[in-house]
């Protein structure tokens, strides 16, 4: 039994607002559960130094969590000085799963920055905000679209995130902060709408896991993918 | 006339939501017109090194700002590697306002940090800020309370906050983003539900002003701040 | 009774002692009592990023302390690796005390640097600091002018700041140290020399204070700084 | 072909040399082909505060690249003043990779600290790391035993790991950098001696990559793999 | 002929002003002609961390410039977020020169920190905080005679510092910046007050020099520092 | 008698190995004993902003320790977020020595940065590393000399370096760790190939030292330098 009495394939009430914020040219509210992520997309004519001049453009992802988003609070980390590891790994795993569907040439010579500020965080954080960020990142595009600064299709594909773990033997979908604090094993999948894999990212907490372990937390990540690309397809409509 | 069709001496809608977050012993997300802050505060037995062993408590503020709260993103202040003058002036603002109406010797050896988390700012972060904090604050106290973790009365007042100044020769209430970057003066006021003045700082943008246009802010402060504590007490009511 | 004998509306003994480097443009060694502030103005032709090509100046400053100016040594801030936010505080009020009296446009496109080092500290370093900084640039400018670098006047009027605070229930004029530590309300006021009020901060350090209260000590800081314009009249004759 | 004209399940050539340093408990040079990787352990009695009294211990790793160790010279991590987010991210892995086959009940209340210091880097430096630690791992963990230090067995079990990627629409085995700077896919294995999964990180360089490529890839991981832990088994013997 | 007209074995005028500042234990302004420094010799009770219960105390400096004590304004180290290597190098060889004439033991468990702040710099810097540093140390120690806290000697020896060089091929004494910026020897040197050597720095400039100049310059340093011992010792009378 | 039983004027066993690394223009590996160091020398065509537009070039070292080099491990700098007070004066030391011996003017607009980087650490690693770097430098500028990059003659001598001091009352040549850290004076040499002098650094470590046992390390350095150079000549034959 998980603790939440979901079924081992049952995603987490998952909800993507849309238009949540005054200034961004895109901006998704997205909760997987009880963890709540504020994204952002932001479009600026420059370009990272190393891509001036090449005729294309970027995306990149800066994440970050309020002191209070945990259970306990956790230290600021504009006033530790730096940031953690662990926000340094998210960021640029979100910045390269959207890369993995965008026509950086189609976008042109300017970047778009999505910022995912996790409000409260349940476990799944990298993963709720992948999926948010696809949404916020649709709209930013919509927005340029309407001012006619794009030529072409810039965006590929639908990008959407799950996490998925051994816990307490049993393979289940979209771990919560219980279950992930619990599981042997824990695996984030980045997947395409056509199904395509863009990141995977497996580690045993414990004990090594075993290949078919492996390629059923595989199977139940296609298809909390599926239906979460189905749930951005509704919120974009 | 006002940009925003208010009278002079007219708050931005204003509402404060309480128990907003999951974690928090106390929050509310405050919004003056299109600002909006989260604010929760956090309860922790650990003290400052320099308050240990006084049978005292602290009660400290820390602030910040989404990188897209703003028309234009500003650098997430985790990735500069500091936090700006700005933001330590106002956190610094934020905490000795609170401290002015709590009685730390009845909260014990215990902090309470209160973070305000601006979500969107439209002008008056500072002031939302410290409106809300006041409710988070009460509610975390409320939450002692229920667990007996408290002798005496710590909350010996309100406490809120609003800007003033003068814009195209007016003296009018709450300034907004439009009015603030164009005002002659601006000052912000942190009053007492009794009235007591608690901080004034009022800065001169371009010509210095004169004691008769000061004590016409202050009065509309006086009235602003009315009308916000019954706000406060309605939320906490 | 004061500590130190003065009457209620009585300053320290203030001097302004003029050109006391060698290298700098301007400079004033100014003391109020045992608060003794070395003041050194320089001139450069860069200006910062976002104020190029807009056919205007910059004045700005910045604020140190010896490391034993102090009581007790504090710690350096360059070991320390960051300016802490009192420092960033004063020296931004500093800089915008200035400005409220220099005309940028006929400054013409170069930035004046305020440095202000407190060698002995004994209460009030940032209002002698406004004050000996008016010398400071009034002899930077002069030199300017006397290198035909100025078309117009740069400098519309006099500065100056002085602290009043409520010690002991009266309302005394420029606090000393022994006072400031213990005194109920605190609060800083920088005026013009025609009167004009640049910045007001007042502080509750204890309980909240009256309109009356406040008044009063604005009263007294209308006293203190029309004594202080004299003085820099005097330096600079 | 491969540039390097290697089978595409070939290895490069990889030695293990042991006890190349003085003062480390444990050692081991590390060569795959032309990249070279000098790989300390260090006992020491203190451990991170958050595991003090839990009656085991920890290992964790570092990882750090000499400034000429790449075609182009890269400013040493020191003078830029912090850790870049790719070094966080592998001395992360490292360690986990490490701790996957250790019994940190059985090391008692210490911690071993693996240094992996690129002294030349032809691609896949982490895997290079991750199979050299193991060697210094063990020789540390033996130098513990000769002084009767340990009780039973730490290390349970080998673990090694290897790159692969689809090079040219072909599947290929321990990429070097020619390889991994055009591969359209990437990922890196981290397997134990009895063949469990301990880490599998795999991405998408240009185009995500189906189900089917992985499993190719899965699989000519666990040749290297098997492999490189005939060749510790060798070194150690 | 030297920029200054001074004889090659003459220093430039040379003043100790003992008793400066308030706070301090010790404290001293030193000039060397146009060098200005003010030096203060801070006692506290804490040691560093590895000295503690060796029954000995520690003498330390800390060297700082204020940004407009230069020609051209330097960056201020708390703003650049660090200390220069110049900074860093100086205030090491000042603790080290210091130490060589103190009896640690007889000091007791407790540390003085001389900190040397340079006002006006016109070459030579180094040379004159050690030589000030002495009459600081010297009354910091006068002043815990005083109040019974030592119970032997501590001071062993005078200590003072002079540079020397080969300008224009004329070795010369006690180098101004104009000498100093075109100098082709430059070298530091700290002796004793019985002749014994703490500290010499030599450094090429341009061309390597000989034994011969180098012994030219150590002569010349001993008549100087026996100059500024005398000046020591009348100052201290 | 010495530690390691050598005689008073004996050098350790050294060796300069040549092209150690693959990417380096200039590379050697040296070793004084059980002090090894890793030389690379990089050439790059940009050069630092203060010497740009002068026709000519810039020499600059940087050095660095890998963890366990030494006894203890020492935490890595990159980590620590800054380098060390030592760290900052041995790579200026090794980049003035270098410099010494350069036409800056006929190396042209271009910068050789020396990396030494310890690999081994038993005394000396300053003076090992400036030997080492010599041939490095002198294989990168061989390098150049091969692709018609230079005009003229650029390293108009050879430069060593080596430290002497006194030792149980005996004057030694090239302390190892265990006579370092008991010496009572410690002075390093830094010579030419025709015996100039580029760097004299001498510190009384205990008591204070006479010219006479100054000059005597002086000789003794003399000869150690002597025999260095013969192996830079037989190393680059």
């Amino acid at each position: 039994m998980r603790p939440s009495h979901r079924q081992p394939d049952e995603l987490r009430a998952v909800s993507l607002e849309r238009a949540v914020v005054k200034y961004a040219e895109g901006s998704c509210f997205v909760k997987f559960g009880d963890t709540h992520v504020l994204v952002t997309a932001t479009l600026e004519d420059r370009l990272p130094p190393w891509l001036k001049g090449q005729a294309r453009g970027w995306v990149t992802a800066e994440y970050g969590m309020l002191p209070r988003a945990t259970s306990e609070r956790t230290r600021r980390e504009s006033s530790a000085g730096k940031q953690s590891g662990r926000t340094v790994e998210i960021q640029r795993l979100i910045g390269r799963s959207l890369r993995a569907v965008v026509d950086l040439e189609a976008l042109g010579e300017r970047q778009i920055t999505v910022d995912c500020d996790v409000i409260q965080a349940d476990g799944g954080t990298r993963t709720a905000s992948i999926t948010g960020a696809w949404v916020a990142l649709h709209d930013c595009l919509a927005w340029m679209k309407a001012r006619d600064m794009l030529r072409g299709e810039v965006l590929r594909d639908h990008v959407a995130a799950v996490s998925c773990g051994v816990h307490n033997g049993l393979a289940v979908l979209d771990l919560d902060y219980a279950e992930d604090s619990q599981a042997d094993t824990d695996a984030n999948f980045v997947l395409t709408g056509k199904g395509g894999i863009v990141e995977i990212q497996g580690t045993a907490e414990r004990e090594p896991f075993s290949e078919a372990q492996f390629l059923a937390l595989l199977a139940l990540a296609r298809k909390g993918v599926g239906r979460l690309v189905e749930l951005q397809k509704m919120a974009v409509m």
